[in-house]
């Protein structure tokens, strides 16, 4: 038997789709690339496509569903966003009502599935660089900070840019920023590099989201676009109806990491 | 008084809305990224921004506008695309009803417009490391062909892709695909080298669109997704309305060509 992390995407899915694997899926099915999803109704799915489109750092799309079907056709066409996935949350007018492990019984046809990037394969390559994640050696979350760089708007969505902290030493941070900027469909190059207060991060020990993590001698603090702002942002916008997976419970899909490269 | 190459978009632009400049724009504002236009109605615009997202390289988007509005907010917040560019085409049901220089008595309150990579920028970039561009040598358009690549379906659009092709010589091929890799804006690396059969181009002196060009010795056809595609798709479609520019005749931005580059 092998481990979850050698596993393939669809055996890990069979598993989750089964409700094997309630857990957080982080290290499943190494070397492939894992995605936040958002489920919206199709009367908001243009804006926020559109809103994704003129947001690409913080919400890089890696498949947008045909509406109404729940089978990603080009992330991973034997998947089932409405099983796949091992824990979802159900927002109504931007309040969580509900947490599930499988959303056949909300699913209607007209919604709408987005699957957005995801920065574990970023991490990922920063990894096999050399350079080290704090948050990961802590074994906590990330720490996440809404900022005062303002997404641009589309229709009704608007709001904060949120991004994601890792403290890089010194020498590496010219490296982090070329290996994450190969990756513009998971977030890219970093927003911001160094000073926090400029981004309208004032306290670096209380995040917004997440963990706060130890930034050593010699670190600087540098941020990347996260993948909370689409969902932050559509929260704030209070869709009738909203669905999306429960906080490091991702969608596997079939892509290599390496395949989302630009060069 | 500055030459067109010299002046800034929004000096040639404003001798555009006058219709002192009804020409293609090849060379103008020297620098700066051109664009294709599409004009759909709002009710066509999720399945044609859906299309553009899953056909990145045929249908790169360089700005989507406000349903509604006519001022691309972010690739150039004083113009107006009613009136900025030198030569439109409005087609009904896909057939070509007419070309103006104005479409301000076309415009209708849900209309989208769709700004999209072209390839000008991606050749100076060709240019600037001395990879020749056989068809500004020979003073004639691009080769295109429609290929035997199908696109990504979404929703009402679907069709085959149209690929440019640029003879390159053998030792600059490498080279060729590391600088349009850098600019996936505007098509980025190309789709295919070498082998025209391989995509159904059976007759390379015959293209599809635009002019044959020579191919010299040591030289290799290579292929790039072209912007014609998303024009052709859309024909193919037969939206109630659709504008575009007339071949040649681009939107020219307020964006520097080297800040689409990914690195």
């Amino acid at each position: 038997m092998n481990s979850l992390a050698e596993m393939t995407p669809s055996q890990v899915r069979k598993m989750i789709r089964r409700n094997e694997l309630v857990r957080p899926t982080a290290g499943m099915a190494s070397g492939y690339t894992q995605a936040n999803l958002a489920i919206l109704k199709k009367e908001d799915a243009f804006d926020f496509l559109l809103f994704a489109q003129r947001n690409p750092k913080s919400c890089p799309i890696i498949d947008v569903l045909e509406p109404g079907s729940p089978v990603p056709q080009r992330a991973a066409p034997t998947a089932d966003i409405r099983t796949d996935i091992p824990k979802y949350r159900i927002y109504r007018h931007g309040e969580l009502r509900d947490e599930v492990m499988d959303i056949t019984r909300y699913w209607e046809g007209d919604m709408v599935g987005f699957l957005i990037g995801c920065s574990f394969t970023f991490e990922h390559a920063l990894l096999n660089n050399g350079i080290p994640i704090r948050h990961i050696e802590e074994g906590c979350n990330v720490p996440m900070y809404i900022t005062n760089l303002e997404c641009t708007k589309a229709g009704k969505f608007h709001g904060m840019t949120v991004a994601s902290m890792r403290p890089i030493p010194q020498e590496d941070v010219v490296r982090a920023v070329q290996v994450t900027s190969r990756f513009p469909a998971v977030h890219g190059a970093p927003i911001h590099i160094g000073n926090p207060a400029a981004i309208g991060v004032t306290d670096i020990s209380r995040p917004d989201f997440g963990d706060a993590v130890t930034i050593k001698e010699g670190e600087v603090p540098v941020f990347w676009a996260c993948g909370v702002t689409p969902q932050a942002v559509a929260m704030e916008t209070k869709p009738a109806l909203m669905i999306t997976h429960a906080p490091g419970h991702m969608f596997i899909t079939d892509l290599r990491d390496e395949t989302l490269g630009v060069l």
